[in-house]
């Protein structure tokens, strides 16, 4: 007999689960996935390279099209929206968001992958034109459409220094735009220590973003036409012809939360390994928690790279397989023009606050061996547990070539290994690669003598 | 009572090792380090960039001058050669190379870190005029000249396609020359499988170099001057007005031999993991041998990252500490032009001969998001045991900002880690930087469908 599943949410997750199901199962699974917006299977994370004008179309960015998704026997139905989730009697009800027509589709298995919203805070004038997400295809559009609107757009200000946040400020700056950014902590890009965090702004400085830090919004202005005029905040008003929030998100889980499924103290769905949330139902993506390896407790992380891994291990769990998706470890990369940062565990803070005793190590490096003419400066922090040596985390701050070495450090932290392990491992030489100590050997080396 | 450790060979391994027991012992160890040569502490790895003219000068390839130690408490003595290690008698002769005077060491502890020579087979006309190794900063310096003498060369001919020959043919290149790489085996770069090669190879050919593979030297032609004029191989006769031999080293162990210190298979040093050949003897660097461990046997690898590490093994010991040497994977790296090419562990054929049920994948992607405009192609081949899943060994060839993401493989084998573990562990993910599955972990996750 054949069973169905059906998948909430037609992006990274809900697609990923959508294929891997079907592949495995093929005729004895039919696949039905809904979405309530226009675009299935799409990179999010590409939405500032867009803008930014390196990548051409909003196409480029869809990794597979409805269609193909058809092609692929999985009865894709875009605009269709679920408004119910009723778990004791395995049905979800859909409704057509053109016409508002209401169907029931009874499941074996349900995935929620229902993503997240951005996070829009509760100030005067935030509903103001011109203010705007850049969390889906259409909210990118729509800053398209502003910036190429006729209308004299020369004041950006992107609120929230978070990654979305500088990687928004680097795109509104190959637009030609003059851009503010605002941050409400120390320092912009709170994944690095807040000294780390500096350095990313001195190099936003230099581009030419002014950066107020420290810094709260406390309202939106708007002129008479209803579009926005001016920001306001704790260090004055800035004038802003667009704004951009880059304030993170909030799990989207009404549905699953009015179905009675189980809400964490992140705010996302709390799954076991398998990503089962009860018998039949599954979650994964935007809208999950997951557990945190180096301090063994739920967070929420809303990158599309875990939403793919936890799409794929529903996918094989639905298709007949075992699967589970084994954590997280805070690894995170981001890129302002040529300078990249990069982290993976535990910051100092945070390891201080949970009671870690932690050595912790600076060393300033360059990309690959010094005497070429295109190496570039590399900072690597390391943190290692005191007497144990064990690997704790990482933050690498750097030109081209530099953050991406992030990656030896989350496979040390991930495989438990202590920095004098990684320090003496076989890592790839050759002076256009890397110094003859590779740049997180060093760093591994000086915590050694201290731990 | 203050000891005396004598350090033989003033390169990578030797100096390393001076420069570790002296900062941890202070004044109570004398250190010495004789070198034959001109130059201590020198990057041979560079000697390529430095040819092809993207490193200016000789110096820049220096790490740390004979005066730089001398301020850090080492007695470096240049021009100075070992010419006895007496073991039983704790003590070295060393002979001035320009005077011929003769002086005894006496020693408490030793290292022998006499490194390697250059391979030069015993063909008819080897000794001509203008045909030169690569392996010192004189050889280099030679070469260089050869270029600039007002002699007439055009066309370069490197002997030997493993990646010192490789890296040349790059460097005679961008000084303009007409390049011929001669190759034994059927493609160059014997890091890799057979048919990565042939990807560096094509690549080698669209750039300008003729490669002759499957094909043997049987002699040099030299002019009435005696300047090599010719090469003779057994795919004819090549015009050569220079010739680069890059047939990797032979270990330099005679003073070793002669003092009975134990030679393996491989005809370098036969340590313990600290590096230790006899109580109070040390050997490190090129001229040893080490344990590989993914086929627990004895290799010799002679890389300057490896000596490095030995160096600073032996150096911790000698003053005062305990470290260990823990063994290599096989990890390594090159450039061809914008060709980057590396490998770590087992290589298909090797995994098959040493009777290991191994099953293998190859990917093709990119280096990154491949919507952005300078995603680069990236192949990524991985090897792991049927049934267990453990990951055996990888190879990637590809654009700028592939190669060294072998790292991640090399730390996943180094800590025992399977496929499946890989392919779904914490990896930094940002579309400048990476597909939304990191390359390596497409290539890990194909063979978790076949292990």
């Amino acid at each position: 007999m054949t069973r169905r599943f059906v998948v909430i949410g037609g992006d990274a997750a809900g697609m990923t689960a959508a294929s891997q199901a079907k592949r495995m199962a093929g005729d004895a699974l039919d696949v039905v996935a809904v979405e309530r917006g226009r675009w299935a299977s799409y990179s999010a994370c590409g939405i500032p390279y867009w803008i930014g004008g390196e990548v051409a179309q909003v196409h480029d960015l869809v990794a597979r099209s409805p269609q193909q998704h058809r092609a692929n026997g999985i009865d894709v139905r875009m605009g269709a929206e679920a408004v119910e989730l009723d778990v004791p009697g395995q049905s979800v009800t859909v409704r057509d968001v053109e016409s508002g027509s209401r169907t029931t589709l009874e499941y074996d298995e349900v995935l929620v992958a229902t993503g997240a919203r951005p996070i829009r805070p509760d100030l005067p004038g935030i509903d103001g034109a011109g203010i705007l997400d850049v969390q889906t295809l259409d909210d990118g559009r729509r800053l398209l459409d502003a910036l190429a609107s006729g209308r004299r757009v020369r004041n950006a200000v992107v609120v929230g220094g978070g990654y979305i946040g500088v990687e928004m400020a680097e795109a509104l700056l190959r637009r030609g735009l003059r851009v503010t950014l605002v941050e409400q902590a120390e320092e912009p890009l709170a994944l690095l220590d807040t000294d780390l965090g500096r350095r990313v702004r001195d190099g936003m400085e230099k581009a030419g973003v002014t950066v107020l830090r420290a810094t709260a919004v406390t309202g939106f202005e708007a002129g008479a036409d209803g579009w926005v005029r001016a920001v306001s905040t704790t260090a004055g008003q800035v004038d802003a012809d667009v704004v951009v929030l880059g304030l993170g998100v909030q799990p989207e889980v009404a549905l699953a939360e009015a179905a009675g499924l189980p809400i964490g103290d992140n705010d996302g769905l709390r799954t076991d390994p398998r990503m089962s949330v009860a018998p039949g139902v599954w979650a994964a993506g935007d809208c999950v928690e997951v557990r945190d390896r180096v301090f063994d407790r739920w967070v929420r992380v809303a990158l599309g790279t875990h939403a793919n891994k936890q799409g794929r291990v529903v996918g094989i769990n639905v298709g007949g397989g075992q699967s589970q998706f084994p954590g997280v470890i805070g690894t995170a990369i981001t890129r302002f023009c040529h300078l990249e940062a990069a982290r993976t565990g535990a910051m100092v803070a945070e390891a201080r606050d949970a009671g870690l005793d932690v050595v912790v190590e600076t060393i300033e490096t360059t990309t690959h061996a010094g005497y070429l003419p295109d190496a570039e400066p590399m900072t690597v922090r390391m943190l290692a547990e005191k007497g144990t040596g064990r690997l704790l985390g990482a933050q690498i701050v750097g030109g081209r070539g530099a953050a991406k070495r992030i990656d030896v450090c989350a496979l040390a932290l991930w495989a438990e290994m202590s920095v004098a392990d990684l320090a003496m491992s076989d890592l790839a030489y050759a002076p256009p690669f890397s110094s003859v100590w590779d740049p997180v050997q060093v760093a591994a080396r000086a915590l050694c003598a201290v731990v």
